[in-house]
């Protein structure tokens, strides 16, 4: 199968991640370098602007410029939160014909992909040639298929980063602290702050995730054993702890037009588990809370280096795959090498393998119901890069 | 004035910062080289545990141990917060005696100045030769006499680079964005945000201190103002910001042994400006609050350079000018030197100049209700060290 010629265009859908735009630079650069494609346009903010016709030319950008928004967190050609409609799929190849877009690149997450697969459907139904690919990324690691996807790295470094110093914090002023982390569906970023425990006291002591049911009495029980023993006790916790009906345990009414409820961008969650803790271990206890929120999907500075790296990769392969033509439409994978030293290949699947349904944590890395096994770490460490050591001074006594 | 010889002992005393310990390190390094000093004592959780008698020794610890504490977060001491009485006073005096201890240093904020002065009126009064010197520390920065505090350039440098990327989220997801930053009594840690503001549209677009009376109506106004020419509404708001009658905002009932009312470890004045926003804007917004909270002092991988290289040196001075002999006790202060590029001098005031009153954002930072003068850059850039430049793409048209 040859692949047609004419134009490209990329988009940026979802929530950001610090790597997103490196993903964007390595569609651009190159789409520009291949002889099937003309013009590479982007979308701003995302499908919406292709409704909107809101393009622009992102052949005529600097080598510099476009370095250093590959450095730059967050979606440089803006975003969207959108699960097109039919109609709007309509309307969108209806701007693919008119501008003769024959590449389309959507960089996001499980949503994404599925408009991505949408519109591949309907442009098979008329005939109109366009090879669609979507680009993962998202730093809740939740896409299926992929060994991971590109922006998990840098936010696990983040998250790993802020329980670390956490750790130290609850250390130096004893109390119970409460860190609410990201992840909608799946505790893979939750999970990242195992990185940070290194001594066997060592935060954080408890860590629950919405692969398991979350159970309020438990949690009291656990955190008085852990505070008993410890005299202190660090808990991360997923933002998508729900109870055995799936019913999260605080939600707001706020939706987005994927169904998605709001969770973050708030602090009632971790506010909440606070008063809990406070109500049934006692009101004199030094109970805090603090919810990671935006900033571990945005902070400017806390980049994993293979995050960065394969982030710009999957957007190089993407336009290569697609150029190619044997491949007409399909998410860009990566795959984990066997052998001792970390290593990932990046290849595709098809659309439908990504759409719609997310991947919990698996199963291996679950340990009880308020931690996480250390067959883990040899999962996340190669994506974070490495930590920092925690120094801590060996107590010798006086006149010993 | 000859200097004694004896024992010296260190501690370190309220909210940690990410350099704190190479402040202590400083203190002992210099401690270990002294001819003065015999032992160097560690006061486990700062002066209770002086009274609990839980001191250890630091002259065993290697230069290895050191340097990895150094670089690490938090109080390797452990911290308090305790304002000793008077009959708590005594007990030290009595256990410094007891340990033939001669200089005490005392790494904290105001409160801790003060309860080196009044350790020293009682020393004094009872003719008992102990040199006492306060080692500054302070992400508020909040501290007279010095031109900024060690701790204060790193947690600037973490809030310049959480809004920074927090800027790109919100101009990639367009709505209203609260970020709620630490500093009970000054507005110098959420004037950092500044440091992010690049381009004429960036934010944050309002910056509310607690040097200002804040008024929900006027915020209210100024935030329907910017949303409606920006499409967008990034702000900063201190956690500090209080009414007309110096009431804060919101506070809860939980108070620490020096009076101060728990503002951190909790997102409730986010949320209650969110809210806020929501109901007298329109519910249908989107709108979101962040507290960036504990992370601003423990986060590892955020530190200043200038910051940890200052940290270093209070504590080395501290002892240096304590053995010396010609100043009894202190506070250790940082002057900045005159001329273009930056330089700052170690020196010393008297403990009363520095214990008890905070000092306020100076007013010439201060820019109406709720903005920085851009005056400020000069002042804390040289603090903070480097930001990143943020990328952004030239939006040229298509066909153009």
């Amino acid at each position: 199968m040859s692949s047609p010629r004419g134009n490209a265009l990329v988009g940026q859908s979802g929530g950001p991640t610090c790597v997103i735009n490196q993903s964007l630079v390595g569609v651009i650069e190159t789409a520009r370098e291949s002889d099937r494609i003309d013009h590479v346009y982007g979308a701003v903010h995302g499908i919406q602007g292709v409704l909107d016709e809101r393009l622009i030319d992102l052949g005529r950008e600097s080598r510099e410029t476009l370095e250093r928004v590959a450095r730059t967190p967050c979606a440089a050609l803006r975003s969207v939160r959108k699960k097109p409609t039919r109609a709007d799929c309509e309307a969108v190849l209806k701007v693919f014909q008119a501008r003769n877009i024959r590449y389309f690149f959507y960089i996001g997450g499980n949503d994404s992909a599925e408009t991505a697969h949408l519109l591949n459907e309907i442009a098979l139904a008329q005939g109109y040639d366009v090879r669609l690919f979507h680009v993962p990324k998202t730093i809740d690691n939740d896409l299926r298929v992929t060994d991971h996807c590109p922006g998990y790295g840098s936010a696990a470094k983040f998250v790993a980063s802020a329980i670390l110093g956490d750790n130290q914090d609850n250390r130096s002023l004893p109390g119970i602290k409460i860190d609410v982390i990201m992840g909608r569906h799946a505790g893979w970023l939750t999970a990242a702050s195992l990185l940070a425990r290194e001594h066997e006291d060592d935060g954080p002591h408890l860590i629950y995730l919405p692969e398991r049911v979350f159970d309020l009495d438990a949690f009291a029980a656990d955190v008085d054993r852990v505070y008993k023993e410890h005299g202190r006790c660090l808990i991360a916790v997923s933002e998508g702890i729900h109870d055995a009906a799936g019913k999260p345990i605080l939600e707001s009414k706020e939706v987005d037009s994927h169904g998605n409820v709001q969770l973050s961008g708030s602090g009632a969650l971790g506010d909440f588990l606070a008063a809990t803790v406070k109500e049934r271990l006692g009101s004199k206890l030094r109970v805090r809370a603090d919810t990671f929120g935006y900033l571990q999907r945005s902070f400017a500075g806390c980049v994993s280096d293979v995050d960065a790296r394969e982030a710009r990769e999957v957007g190089r392969t993407a336009v290569r795959i697609a150029t190619a033509g044997e491949t007409p439409h399909g998410s860009i994978v990566l795959t984990r090498k066997p052998g001792k030293s970390y290593a990932a290949e990046v290849g595709c699947t098809a659309l439908e393998n990504v759409a719609k349904v997310t991947r919990p944590l698996d199963a291996e890395y679950l340990a009880g119901d308020n931690d996480v096994a250390p067959a883990f770490l040899d999962y996340v460490r190669p994506l974070v890069g490495e930590m920092p050591s925690a120094g801590r001074l060996s107590d010798f006594p006086v006149g010993g």
